[in-house]
């Protein structure tokens, strides 16, 4: 049995690329992912899955069609299936995931942001 | 559609009490849940749920019962179902816990620490 803690400033140190998120632990079928943000993602929804984002250092903005709201350290968001949403970051933002397994980053969409397969760090 | 951003901090501002979760968000069959641990806790293990740990401020010990683990702020553990634990803080200590909606705080035991029902704030 192996159960080892995380420490996630020593995770995020691991890598510098924006819009790639990484797998620092799995429970439940859900993954908890640690990425930097910097610029405009695309828009999208996720058609089975709630993502919940977290702040971890900096701040960001999440835009939806009618509305958008800014997120600061230490505060988190939950994204309900279903409903679109773009990531803006005008600086780098470094946050952490949890959702799905299952979940793509891109959701519905195919495009230069979609990552198939995430590395474990 | 509500779709509210949750400051942490200001949450924990709002109970002081120990060993006593509150849930502050709610996504895929999980539990976002912040808690404020002081002292010992109990033994117990979780039948059918995977817990996480992550400690925002201060520090405490995961017990197992061949090992401890020392847990630091900006820290998580995952602990596996089915496996005995017990949290113990000699000071107090603010964390928040991801798991299923289904996970009792007591686990497979049954005592003065058990939450059948626990507040959202």
């Amino acid at each position: 049995m192996s159960i080892e803690k995380v420490n996630v400033q020593h995770k995020l140190n691991l890598f510098t690329d924006h819009w790639s998120p990484k797998i620092v632990g799995a429970l439940n079928g859900q993954h908890v992912k640690l990425a930097k943000l910097k610029g405009e993602f695309s828009w999208h929804k996720h058609e089975l899955e709630d993502e919940l984002f977290y702040v971890l250092r900096g701040s960001f903005i999440m835009e939806f069609r009618d509305r958008r709201v800014e997120l600061n350290e230490n505060e988190f968001l939950i994204v309900p299936r279903g409903i679109e949403h773009r990531p803006v970051a005008a600086e780098e933002v470094s946050i952490m995931l949890f959702e799905p397994a299952s979940t793509l980053n891109t959701g519905d969409q195919e495009n230069d942001f979609t990552k198939h397969e995430l590395d474990w760090i």
